[in-house]
């Protein structure tokens, strides 16, 4: 039986540029009652870009809660009230300079829903042609093109880690097979 | 060519039972300073456990930053220098009863790095035997077993979003073959 966690009171404690914390007390299922601290996240897109010759277009990218570059899809956090699809399109763009004829959406997923209500939103872009790229001012990040299969190695591997990457790369290999 | 962004201050905003925020100043490669909003998080182990019919033992649990229940492989936070296989047997047994023979390490994942420095670490557990279940106190979750094939399927038709469940359970796949 699923239960609810009717909130007792919400308190904002910071709202930054991309997070706002806020701390919820909330009742349980026998009357007591526990904390919940909530991270609020925009959301975003993630694109598996897969071009004519099999090969995927990856960007990496120094990832300040690491203090390491990491391998990643080309992603990007959603603008208020942005369709994801459209947004996909964007960031893939300003990042690699690539556009897509076919977007095919793989799905979405909830990277941390113990804490936070963020959701990727993952798609698969085919049909690739390139222009320029134009990243976000403070973003700095390598283009690395590799074959498909090497990509589904290094997940394999453990040397791919992201959450959208590993989800991405993975329910792409599924579904072509 | 990767760079580093080198830290200027760090203020810590928040300090809670789960998470910890921090906004870090950091220099760009071109000398200009950017904010860094960061979430500390201690990080855990998901357990896919499949028995020997082919089934996997999953979660549902109601997740307050969704406002919904979700289906989860079990998994749990890491307690502090607490090692991530004992962690894994430890959450795989409070969360559903079953000891695993078997345990072999899928790699782990970041589910956000944007913003979080949280790893998930993720183990295959064969050889299942049913004890007694001690979720914790502020816990409440139905435990549900379904063919490890059905599981696939609800992942690949966006069914499952919880990172981990979707890493885990395409990376047993893609094991298993």
């Amino acid at each position: 039986m699923i239960y609810e966690e009717k909130t007792v009171s919400s308190q904002e404690i910071y709202q930054g540029k991309i997070v706002t914390l806020k701390v919820d007390k909330v009742t349980l299922p026998d009357g007591k009652q526990a904390e919940r601290e909530l991270v609020l996240h925009p959301g975003g897109v993630g694109v598996v870009a897969v071009d004519e010759d099999g090969s995927v277009i990856l960007v990496r990218q120094f990832r300040k809660p690491l203090e390491d570059a990491i391998y990643e899809i080309p992603a990007g956090k959603l603008d208020k009230g942005e369709d994801h699809r459209l947004c996909g399109i964007r960031e893939l763009a300003e990042e690699t300079g690539y556009r897509a004829e076919e977007f095919v959406y793989l799905g979405y997923i909830y990277p941390s829903p113990g804490f936070t209500d963020e959701v990727t939103h993952i798609y698969l872009a085919t049909g690739l042609s390139q222009g320029e790229c134009h990243p976000d001012e403070d973003e700095y990040l390598d283009v690395v093109r590799m074959p498909f299969e090497d990509a589904v190695t290094m997940v394999m591997e453990n040397k791919i880690n992201d959450a959208k990457t590993v989800a991405g790369i993975l329910k792409a290999k599924n579904m072509l097979g």
